[in-house]
């Protein structure tokens, strides 16, 4: 229990200082070793979280929120660093989906993350100096694994559900899969059992971007007191293009043009989306880790749940008691309806118990972050007939 | 007549020596300005190109083949920098689609690009210095209108099919729309009536990614003897990923690995796709000016023919003779059937002669450089049959 993020040195400090987020700790000392499916070993580490609602007494109510690529703990509440709303406020909360008067909610921060869980930006206790790129490359297993050691930490044993959207939804069936007697039932949201070929080319062009711009200096850039500002808002810009679908951005923002009323024959961005991707650039190297990015990026691309088992899916989930409910958006390109559907497919195939629903929205991935009445009324039902068989109901 | 490319200093030598590319030209000079949609004006120009087959007596048999983005005037033969086959071979050539034993093709590397036509990174004659960004913004306008001055040149007043794919598509249509009289009929395949807000932020994020770059300089790179090779790769493998279907990289690559038997928990290309988008990246900066992509993605970003007579598209084909037939591929996402919908629906509204065909395809965008029987079958008996009305055949 000896390492603190307090010891962090200001040349560390060119991101966001995590030493001073309002959350929650566990800090793992040398003792419980966090083990990686690399081989290597975290030999201490912190997962940084928030709850919200109260454990009931049997601990049988507790609900694991996990997070996407870029989110946080933060789930419901104002975020520390850019004073937005809380990313899914619309589900977790007072009668909401997430019912924070029935259920207990935990979200942490993933291992890799930039929120105040161990990542390449904080300090390796080794050397003192932030980890860089000598921190270890990570999985969605290790993300998974560090969670079930933060559950045994506050004594939640079983978890009444898990539930999260892409990458979440990745670490909600590593979780169904990994520890099927801790997780009564799941729900992976707009996700996929396998990282895709062109998906693993968009993260790509994202790392690539951070590793050219010079100011990543081989990931030591905190210790050069610089960040590859460029690089990383490039990275952004690519993602966020495929978290929409084109007729989101044709409706939100179609050929119009940016306070101005004929095109200026520049660069300078005379269209709204072009204003509005340079923003979504511009805010995201505020409050992300560009290092956390390759990072969490590589854990996604390595993720492929049909590699163990002899590579047949449902295998993986042979003989699990889990209640599943898949559930995807129909113009979701990123992690479209088909790759859900092999999910299913492997479900039934183990004679599990599956619901299934495509949601029709036309706002691709970036859907089950929105205010989706028919995606909410499926999720908050789900959940509910779960929690009559949990006893948690009536 | 003043300006020649022998002029270029050593100092704009970081990329491809234009002046020693073996290219037909033709010199324009201050007495034949190019007037720009801008307003601007370039006072002298060069416009390179490439000719196969024989002009006819009748001067009836010419075909204009109009390029792509990154494509240049070596359609039909090696290529001078890259040692790489034309990049319409299977298209251009004796006993092929555009058959160079009965038709004469031309082709020009468009206004703003970097194959011996006048673009940023040549002498701008006012200063002795390379344009950089001083070069006037340009438009598919402009490429179309430089096109013509070249035509009048070569004494071709009519030609009697303009094609093209892509970008090409819409130079295709441009001269339909500004030179009706010019054209007996137009191929514009997988393209667009506009350019979609989807496909505006995705050059947004090329853009950003080369001027993210320190070496981009402002632009001013071959002053200083360095070119912005990290950015402009990074802006090629976002645009990679737009030409390709997600079946077809799947195909191609799925989650196999590159010359390894596992992953490596590291940010070395493991996966195949990453190691053929790394590629992509590297081999395209050998061959292409960082600042043509600046100018001929914004040129492509502005194109809109429905902004014109009042912002209906069926207004702007209104009286026109040109016979149309529109291609396109049903996994081109790029440019989907629905944007080549709405070309043949306003013809249609316009009682123009055109014919449609949604080739079945996998392969997405770049199918159309691709041997696709079905494509070369439509487009062949189109030609065959204008040929009839036209008199070139029998």
């Amino acid at each position: 229990m000896a390492v603190e993020h307090a010891h962090a040195t200001p040349r560390a400090q060119t991101g966001v200082d995590t030493s001073r987020l309002p959350t929650d700790r566990v800090v793992f000392g040398p003792d419980r070793p966090l083990r990686l499916d690399s081989g290597a070993e975290l030999p201490g580490f912190t997962v940084a979280y928030r709850t919200y609602g109260t454990l009931n007494a049997t601990k049988s109510n507790a609900i694991l929120v996990c997070h996407a690529l870029t989110g946080d703990q933060y789930v419901a509440e104002t975020h520390p660093v850019t004073g937005k709303r809380g990313w899914w406020d619309l589900v977790v909360g007072p009668g909401l989906v997430l019912d924070t008067d029935k259920y207990f909610v935990i979200c942490p921060n993933v291992i890799g993350g930039c929120m105040g869980t161990t990542g390449p930006m904080e300090i390796n206790p080794a050397t003192g100096e932030p980890y860089g790129l000598s921190f270890p490359v990570i999985t969605i297993g290790d993300m998974v694994r560090a969670q079930a050691m933060l559950l045994d930490e506050l004594g939640i044993e079983t978890l009444f559900a898990v539930v999260g959207g892409s990458m979440g939804g990745m670490q909600v069936l590593e979780w169904a899969v990994s520890y099927p007697e801790r997780v009564f039932a799941a729900v992976p949201i707009a996700t996929a059992p396998h990282h895709s070929a062109q998906n693993i080319a968009f993260n790509e062009v994202g790392r690539q971007a951070i590793m050219a711009d010079p100011d990543w200096r081989g990931g030591a850039y905190q210790r050069h007191g610089v960040r590859p500002r460029g690089g990383l808002a490039v990275a952004r810009m690519a993602a966020h293009i495929t978290y929409l679908s084109e007729a989101a951005l044709q409706r939100k923002f179609g050929r119009r043009l940016q306070d101005r009323e004929a095109i200026t024959y520049g660069f300078e961005a005379d269209f709204q989306v072009e204003s509005y991707l340079r923003h979504q650039g511009i805010t995201f190297v505020e409050r992300f880790d560009a290092n956390s990015y390759l990072y969490i990026t590589r854990a996604i691309d390595y993720f492929d749940l049909s590699t163990r088992n002899g590579g047949v899916l449902a295998e993986v989930f042979r003989g699990t008691k889990v209640r599943f409910c898949v559930i995807s958006f129909s113009s979701d390109w990123l992690y479209p309806t088909s790759e859900s559907r092999l999910i299913v497919q492997a479900l039934n195939g183990a004679a599990a118990n599956v619901s299934f629903a495509e949601i029709q929205s036309d706002k691709g991935h970036d859907a089950f972050l929105l205010d989706e009445p028919a995606f909410l009324k499926v999720f908050g039902g789900f959940l509910t007939g779960a929690g009559w068989h949990r006893g948690l109901e009536g």
